[in-house]
């Protein structure tokens, strides 16, 4: 698999003009070798000549991990001392071979750090925006990757269930996101989830990125919950929107149309279509219904072994969807100082249209 | 105490000669206004000037955050277009008025997205490394920081001492990890651990960085368990080496040789010797009983906010310690192929000399 995805990486590092791509500690050396690095004071960098055998640098410390590297590199390890990196960089760089010296890199993973290091190593090479070259790779999921965020959505969807159990009035966001976060670790997520579970009650609601607070669910109080899980390094990302108690008519009305809009959202995605446009189908439903200004965010992102990533479902995206693409479907609606609705899917694009891989019931739900 | 720290970080800036930082999204922007946020695709940058108002550019989406901001600063928020990104980083670099080009980022911190919008936004501006700037204030803790820290060690002591009753021959790294997870989160840990914990027994041990594995604890293993909570936001991160069952005299000989090293550095510790003197204390130790040569790595790290900060208590490293300091002494000595001890304390220096929040047993502990 990983030599696999090495050619394909060599093929796009051709097509897009390159001399190579330089990776550092992250999700896309993950993806590419298997290793998992996190990001520290001592910099990890992988580099992809566009033939030929990658090199890495890396602490000594580090050096353990190459036992798994999937297939052969050169390998440059460095002491304690930062006084002497400079010199490890710059015989790395030499020893890689670039065939010229344009140099992909991703701004989003690549620190100041890294890149200081190898502009220092070689002043002749231009480091410039390769994202897109292993976005190419690591948007298309294969069966592999689809089977873990499957389980990633299955281990979220009966996290939920389960903490459903101590949800009522009375009972604290931050008591129902501890709840759900143990039942996510009890239920196989590893300990590393994708991001916090948001629960957010009443008013809290209409921010989006609310974080947990000692607010009590009260009746009339539409409840929002985002969580996910992780699973053989993939994320889920979901959201449903609860009922507690009796709610206004006002409540019921924008949880039906943001049901609504998830469902055009969902439907609208197959091979060809752009990112935009689906975007565009979530967003009409909501305007049609005259809530246009509070649906205050893009309709989703894509979501693989990070939680975010390409391909965005914004407005104006006119990245086309291809077959294994991943993606958020995530419609809200959010009345500040009132409430909030929002209702996400994991959604996988296939031959003939896409599928949700995320299957809990939308229909709005009430608790007690 | 926002405030105070805004202040004292102005004078830093004043100090080092800068025209004003940059903190993007991390623990300094943390630290120095209670705002969290987390590394996205949408570059969220606070920019501190040597006086007057800070400016902070975020997504539209994160505004909500700002109401808990603990002074007053300006706001300039974009959409989700990327396209219109440049346009507000302009408007925000004009507006903060620096007095002049010379400004300050952490290479550690800062990723090339966010530069390249600082660059691309006023070209006259030289972004150099500042990381002292930060560093200086965020490495003295003071005494609600340390409060902190004391609470996280004492629930990551308190999990481990649960743990041990299912650590037992027969069960694997794998089991004993999951439950000291679950020990931490139930004892009060936040659940973003400062790191995933390490189970190594064995020839395990002899990897620094190990991850836990399905291997089972047998007779003549040492076991070496490096585990940390987050209370506050502040982490711990501590090591301690069991033997199972009946271990062989080298073994035994390794163990005591680490922890009078572990003895030696805690000891080092006061306000004015160097990092390396600390390093250099634990590190004789281990080379008077003649293992020198497998004690790989630097005797500690300075810790509080971030598992890993400054001061980098490593060979050679002149900086002097300070009064509220905060670092690891974790002196080790790794067998390849046979096995591995590490004895790892957080230390803080006080007045006269220096304290170890941690004081759980170093001597070896046996486990049947």
């Amino acid at each position: 698999m990983f030599t696999d995805r090495l050619q394909r990486l060599q093929n796009h590092i051709n097509e897009a003009g390159l001399g190579g791509i330089a990776v550092n500690a992250g999700p896309s050396l993950n993806y590419l070798t298997g290793l998992d690095f996190h990001l520290m004071e001592r910099p990890v960098v992988m580099l992809f000549s566009a033939d030929g055998e990658p090199v890495i640098i890396l602490p000594q410390l580090e050096k353990k991990k190459l036992e798994s590297l999937p297939y052969s590199a050169k390998v440059f390890t460095y002491g304690e001392d930062p006084a002497q990196w400079d010199d490890i960089f710059r015989r790395a760089l030499q020893d890689v071979g670039f065939s010229h010296q344009k140099i992909g890199v991703d701004p989003r993973q690549l620190r100041l750090l890294e890149y200081n290091y190898l502009r220092f190593a070689n002043g002749d090479i231009e480091y410039i925006d390769g994202s897109m070259v292993i976005a190419a790779l690591r948007s298309i999921k294969d069966r592999e990757e689809i089977d873990c965020m499957r389980k990633a959505v299955k281990i979220a969807e009966n996290a939920l269930e389960a903490t459903l159990a101590i949800i009522r009035t009375g009972v604290s966001e931050k008591e129902i996101a501890s709840e759900l976060f143990l039942q996510l670790i009890r239920g196989g997520s590893e300990t590393s989830l994708p991001f916090s579970p948001i629960v957010a009650s009443g008013p809290n609601g209409a921010n989006p990125h609310a974080k947990p607070s000692s607010r009590k669910l009260s009746s009339g109080d539409l409840l929002i919950v985002d969580w996910g899980a992780r699973y053989g390094g993939y994320a889920s990302d979901l959201t449903r929107t609860f009922a507690v108690g009796k709610i206004d008519s006002e409540a019921e009305e924008i949880h039906k149309t943001v049901q609504q809009a998830n469902a055009a959202g969902r439907a609208a995605g197959r091979p060809g279509v752009s990112c935009g446009s689906v975007d565009q189908a979530a967003r009409k439903c909501i305007a049609d219904a005259g809530f246009g200004d509070y649906f205050t965010h893009r309709t989703g992102h894509g979501i693989g072994m990070e939680c975010h990533e390409e391909p965005y479902i914004r407005e104006g995206n006119e990245q086309l969807l291809e077959v294994g693409m991943a993606y958020t479907v995530e419609p809200g609606i959010y009345l500040a100082g009132r409430n909030g609705v929002r209702i996400e899917d994991d959604v996988i694009v296939t031959a003939d249209g896409s599928e949700s891989l995320s299957t809990m019931d939308r229909e709005i739900r009430y608790i007690e």
